[in-house]
């Protein structure tokens, strides 16, 4: 039998770990990254540590979650979850996922595919019956995406840039089966 | 000078004041108004007072407002709104409007937008600098008063139930309107 070739990409997959937003990550430029998605001037570290730790007083009912490089030692995609307690639905939960945010030089390694599933379980786990992603944070990376492969052409390859073409609509369907699944348990 | 005439409506207006949600309005029809919305099945006491000092809990970051009708002691409106606090645009805050509902009998009292009024002051006291209600949110609204107008025509003035088919295009005007406030500010 002829052996599988060793793919270079799926071990860089493996490679890159989901985790919890840690304090030294301003360092290792997450204000840099989120910049790519929209406005986000330099952020002092008195402002960013109290940021950090009012989030970090919420628990679990706010995460966010990032990846880091750890060959470069940089964040190279973030995404966040915010869990909504409500009345209606028998006092149902909701989880808001917010800011997915991917390096313009990491594209094509799934890692927003990566941050969603983690974000997804995240809220499985919180028990909610739904799952929300705004359509305009589905926008704004999709313009990020498009503008980077307008500028970025010669460092990608074409199926990269295509197979990002497609990831917000694959977002949309792995959010819709997220759903469903919430729905079901 | 002619006297203007005392407008009913407008005095009905005046008399309903927004106020917060309190735990004694589980038993003022809070969790039936919210089931006009979607899904609620009945919430035991234990539950509704778990969540409500869960919400408590997080102050002005989260609240619910209610609109009582004091003559016939029940709650008729609702909506709420939870502060996201986020590391993107400086460490700004965004508002999100959830759960706006208005009882099915207390339609044309303009309630919903007084609803909505008093949660938009409240993300720009909180420094929000932008404002999200879900398109879904207002779907949903808008199913509520079809489907209360075709079965309750008979309770209903023409002008009540045309009035209220503009609502929900007066709420998104009213939170664009309310979003470049913020922006500007």
């Amino acid at each position: 039998m002829v052996p599988v070739p060793n793919n270079n990409s799926s071990s860089e997959e493996q490679k890159f770990q989901v985790r919890k937003l840690q304090i030294s990550d301003k360092n290792k430029g997450f204000i840099e990254l989120l910049r790519q998605l929209t406005i986000c001037d330099s952020v002092s570290d008195k402002d960013f540590e109290d940021r950090f730790r009012e989030l970090s007083a919420l628990g679990d009912d706010h995460i966010v979650s990032v990846v880091e490089d750890e060959s470069s030692g940089k964040i190279i995609a973030t995404g966040s979850i915010f869990i909504e307690k409500k009345f209606l639905r028998n006092c149902g939960k909701v989880g808001h996922i917010e800011d997915v945010a991917v390096d313009s030089n990491a594209r094509g390694l799934k890692l927003g595919k990566k941050i969603i599933a983690f974000l997804t379980e995240h809220a499985h786990l919180m028990g909610c019956y739904k799952l929300i992603l705004l359509r305009q944070e589905l926008e704004d990376f999709e313009r990020a995406v498009n503008l980077s492969s307008m500028t970025d052409k010669s460092q990608m390859q074409e199926d990269i840039i295509s197979g990002h073409k497609q990831f917000v609509k694959a977002i949309m369907e792995q959010i819709i089966h997220a759903e469903k699944n919430l729905e079901d348990t």
